[in-house]
């Protein structure tokens, strides 16, 4: 019995369905005439996506989340969505209630209109969602030059600190305790922010799998060195790690479930986007450049330290 | 706790998220200028849907057949797929090749790209895919007229049969019980037919939910009396039903499973259906005539039998 990572089942897919020149992109895409029709699908599964404590109400706007936060980055407005649901029979007519309330809700967060869907039976609760639109242009993954600067539309580490209080028992503060834990059952998500900067961004990437994935996928499809400079977070990740000792750059690069933009842009650019964020208290973080080379480094004291890619994957061994 | 059919938590999905003047089709579709992009989710549940016996090769093309079923059904061509997974720890990779191998099966058996996709770890296993496409023109489940023919593309009650012997260890020859296993674990699917036919019908439908829901969609979305006057199906399931103390109308009209098309044409438009049946070895049912009034009815010695909607619901009281 081998168990796989998702890596490696989505390579032995890739491999027999014949896309061996297949980019992976945060969202699926087809040309028609002078327009790409987009689409995103993501699932939310009860036991592996849902920590104790979350409502079925933001569970159900997360998968919406999920989806939405992949257009966001690739610039893309979504139009309409579509729900599969997989139903246990122990949940009770006000679960699918709740569910039913986060999925209105999302959608008119995101100014989307659900069409439709449908339900099934199952072991356990499993939402499924399905994101269309349509746009003339896609920001890639690929597209980042030497001298731009690397950004974060917000900051990292509190997610992950959410999981590890809520899944690890770990203590902190009440006010850093609810904060961290809205990252995790609310988490934000930068549509407007992606939607009114795409032409600025030279490439972009939705950060849900993690800050140390996104950089490494960007790099490396980009064919160029990222140096971070400074950590896109705040003391209060780095106290919260000290004092529980965990280690602080693994709960800002590998934590995962944050729903930032990772974008890199050309330095004239820079200021458009700065002024975008400030309008809208976005808090915009320059934690970077772009260089000739390959991979992802930490600058300290003069000295590069290797970033590796070490963001979550479902289904690894360890 | 109360457990709702799929009827009752679609509703109220429906009135949460103000769908009011919804219209059930077999697919969810927008217009961009003059074309319809077209899209359809399923999910296929492994404790659910996956009987005893069945190779994980075959459920993965069924999940991708209960969907292009649907678009068939609307005459719209299928362009593009994607597929997210849910996979239990428990599954091997040669498992995971076996649904690799059913997705590129069915990949090429419809002439369609699966473009990405995701997987996600969880209890057992799901499968959903969500299929697209781009038309001019939907045929709808309405616009039936008075005096137009109703068929089917084959025949039903052999999935009815296939589960029975397969979940309940039902009786029967070697020769019917591969005919019957065979529909339930490699249903046919009328792609071709629909796409080549799709100008003929007045109406159209995706019978999987089973023929007696089907028929009643269909009757009242066109605001008419559908009459059945001949089963379509063939002695084999009726002498199953007889020796195994079953109801052979059980069989034919509340099973569902079947991926076959029901439509209506006028009797003008009919021998062009029936000349490509011919030709492609499809053995077209002529069951029935549309006629002013509203509900459906089997014409038996000259009296009038209701039909009523009995087509399998998952998550029902019962």
């Amino acid at each position: 019995m081998s168990k796989l990572s998702e890596k490696k089942i989505i390579k032995l897919f890739q491999n027999r369905l014949g896309n061996t020149n297949f980019v992976p992109e945060d969202v699926e895409s087809f040309k028609i005439g002078k327009k790409y029709f987009v689409a995103k699908v993501d699932t939310l599964v009860e036991s592996t996506d849902l920590p104790p404590g979350m409502k079925l109400e933001d569970a159900a706007r997360k998968s919406i989340v999920s989806c939405v936060s992949d257009f966001a980055a690739k610039g893309v407005r979504p139009i309409f969505g579509i729900v599969s649901l997989t139903i246990p029979k122990r949940l009770s007519r006000s679960n699918i209630e709740s569910l039913a309330k986060g999925f209105q809700r999302a959608a008119r967060e995101f100014e989307l209109k659900i069409l439709g869907g449908d339900t099934n039976e199952g072991k356990e609760l499993v939402i499924n969602f399905s994101l269309f639109g349509v746009s003339e242009k896609i920001v890639n993954r690929k597209g980042a030059k030497t001298n731009h600067v690397i950004i974060t539309s917000g900051p990292f580490g509190y997610s992950g600190a959410g999981l590890s209080i809520l899944l690890k028992n770990k203590k902190c503060s009440k006010k850093f305790g609810a904060k961290a834990k809205s990252a995790v059952f609310k988490p934000k998500c930068r549509l407007m922010f992606g939607l009114k900067n795409k032409n600025y961004f030279s490439s972009s990437m939705d950060s849900s799998d993690g800050l140390s994935t996104t950089l490494n996928e960007m790099s490396s499809q980009s064919k160029k060195k990222f140096v971070v400079t400074r950590m896109p977070s705040e003391n209060d990740v780095f106290d919260f790690a000290s004092s529980n000792g965990l280690n602080a750059n693994d709960l800002i690069f590998n934590s995962g479930e944050e729903y930032e933009i990772v974008a890199t842009a050309s330095t004239s650019n820079l200021p458009r986007i700065k002024k975008y964020a400030k309008k809208h208290r976005i808090k915009l973080y320059e934690i970077g450049y772009v260089t000739k080379g390959s991979g992802v480094f930490y600058k300290k004291d003069g000295k590069l330290i290797r970033i590796k890619d070490k963001g979550w994957q479902h289904l690894q061994k360890s």
